[in-house]
C-alpha cells in the first residue's frame, strides 16, 4: 500500500508528519470536498474507520468518531465555569462542533461564530452534517475576521471560545497577546476565555504555547491550561486555555453547576464530566514546565 | 518517501497500523537488533526523534523519549497506593523502566522482575541502556513465564506490577481472570496490583479490557481504571489496572505518601505527581462505558 504525505490525495492512505518523520496514519477510501480557499486548503475524507475527516492546510482538524473529546472540552469547561453564561463568542469553529455543545447549555441567548472561511461552513454542512446544530435559532454565523471583529466589540460577552486551527496560517493571530487583550475587553464582568493550544509533545510549538499563557497570565485574572486526549490530534494529547476576568468560581459552585447542567442536557456527553473537568487540570510535570 | 508495514524494515518510516488502516509513522534511522525469539519478533530501531525504539511483534513498546510516562505511571500509582511497599514483583518488563521507577522508593528491599524472554533484556541494555537500573542490588532478574512463577508465591509480595505487552501472543494469558487470582494470593494483607490495560480507543481491545476489570472486581477487594497519554502507543490514549487486597488507603494518607515520597527522590519526574496520580482516575464517559 503506497502513502500519501499531507493533501497529495492520489492514494489510499493520508499522513500527517507533524514532527519531522512521526506522523499519523489514517486510511483513505474517498476524497470528498478539496477546495484551495483565498485562506487555506479544506479538504474532507471518507476514512475507513473514522468517518469523514478534515483536513485544513494537510491538519486534521476533526473526525465523525472522534470530533465529540474537542468539542465537549473546548466548549464545557468554560461554559461551566461561568455563573450564568447567555451570550457567547466562538472565533473559528466553523465545522460547527464547538457551538453545539455550547447551545446545549440552558442560559444561553445569543451566540456569534465568527469563523474567517465560509469554504468550513459549506464543506461541514455538507459532509459532516452531524457535527453542527445548525438550525438553532440562537446561533449567528458570521464570515469575518475574528480579530477584526473582537476589536469592535466591549463589555459584550460572557464567555469567548478560540477555536482555531494551528498558529501557522491564517489563525496565526489567535496566538498573541494584543488579541488576549481585545478578548478580555469584550467580555463581561465575570467573563470566561478558552481556547485550543496545541499537543504539549510537539517541541515546535513549545514556544506558542508559552507565549499563549505567559500573554493570559499578564492580561486576565486567573489562568491555567487543561488537557485532552484527542487520538487525532498530534500525539494525542491536546492541550486548551482558560482564562477569566475576575477570579474564578470557587470549584464547589461550578461543581454544582456541571451536575444541575448535566442534568438538564438531553442526552449524555462522551467524554466530560464533572471529574474529567477537575483531573483535566491536572498537568504532568514536563508540561507544566513548558508554561512555568 | 516509501512506508513500511510493522517490522517489515526495507525502508526509512516505520507504521504501526493498530487498527485497521490507522496507524502511528515513525521515521527511522538504523535498526539496531532483530531477534525472532522462542516467544516474538524483538526489534530496536534508531528513530529520528523518539532516540531507539523498540518493539514487539511489529508494536511500539517503549521509546527513550517517551518511556518515563509509562514507567511512571504503572509503578507509582500502585507504589504510593500501598502504606510500605517492600517486596514488590514485576511481571514482564524486560526494558527495566518499571524496575527503575519502583527502586526509587527508599522502603524497597527486593524486586523481583519475572520476564519470559531473555531477548527483551539484552536488547534494552544494549540499546536502550539508560532504561534500566541493573545494578541496583535489590534487583533480581529471572527468565521464566511470569503465571508459573505467580503460581508457586504465596503471600509474598506487597506490590505485583503487570507490564507485560499485548493480549495476543505470550502476554495473553495475563488478561485472565485465572491469573489475577493467582496475584491475589501472592499479595500480601495491604497488598496492590497494576497492570497495563490497553488504549480505550481500540475497538477491537474493549473485550479483553472489560474481562480484566470484570475479573479485577471479582477477585480483589477494590479496583479501578485510570489513564495516561502515551505519544507513541495507538491514539495516544492508555488505561491501567489498580487493584487493592482489602480497602485502598485513604486518599489523605496517599498524598501524604505521594509528598514525602516524591522530594525523598533524587530527582523530579517527568510526568507523575500528586495531581496526575488523582486525575488519571477520572475517566471519560465513554471509557467508563467500557468497563461498565
Amino acid at each position: 500500500m503506497e502513502e500519501t504525505q499531507n493533501s497529495k490525495l492520489k492514494t489510499q492512505n493520508y499522513t500527517e508528519y507533524y514532527h519531522k518523520r512521526t506522523g499519523l496514519t489514517v486510511g483513505v477510501n474517498k476524497v470528498l470536498f478539496s477546495e484551495q480557499t483565498p485562506y487555506q486548503k479544506v479538504e474532507v475524507f471518507e476514512t475507513d474507520t473514522w468517518g469523514n475527516l478534515m483536513t485544513i492546510d494537510g491538519m486534521v482538524m476533526l473526525s465523525e468518531k472522534d470530533e465529540f473529546v474537542y468539542h465537549e472540552m473546548l466548549a464545557h469547561v468554560g461554559m461551566f465555569s461561568h455563573p450564568n453564561p447567555e451570550k457567547v463568542l466562538i472565533i473559528g469553529g466553523g465545522d460547527g462542533g464547538t457551538a453545539r455543545e455550547v447551545l446545549r447549555h440552558f442560559s444561553v441567548k445569543q451566540v456569534d461564530m465568527v469563523e474567517i472561511d465560509e469554504a468550513v461552513v459549506r464543506a461541514s454542512k455538507e459532509f459532516l452534517p452531524e457535527v453542527g446544530a445548525w438550525e438553532d435559532p440562537r446561533l449567528n454565523v458570521l464570515f469575518e475576521d475574528g480579530i477584526t471583529f473582537v476589536k469592535n466589540s466591549i463589555a459584550e460577552y460572557d464567555v469567548i471560545i478560540i477555536d482555531g486551527s494551528d498558529p501557522v496560517g491564517p489563525a496565526e493571530g489567535l496566538f498573541e497577546k494584543e488579541f488576549f487583550e481585545l478578548c478580555f475587553t469584550a467580555l463581561k464582568k465575570d467573563g470566561v476565555l478558552t481556547g485550543q493550544t496545541e499537543s504539549p509533545w510537539v517541541e515546535e510549538y513549545h514556544s506558542s504555547i508559552k507565549q499563549v499563557f505567559d500573554a493570559l497570565e499578564s492580561v486576565f485574572d486567573e489562568s491555567s491550561m487543561y488537557l485532552g486526549f484527542i487520538p487525532l490530534y498530534p500525539a494525542g494529547m491536546w492541550s486548551f486555555a482558560f482564562a477569566s476576568k475576575g477570579k474564578r468560581l470557587e470549584e464547589t459552585e461550578t461543581f454544582e453547576r456541571i451536575e444541575k447542567g448535566l442534568s438538564e442536557f438531553g442526552s449524555e456527553l462522551k467524554y466530560y464530566n464533572k471529574e474529567v473537568h477537575q483531573g483535566s487540570f491536572a498537568l504532568p510535570n514536563f508540561v507544566a514546565e513548558i508554561i512555568r
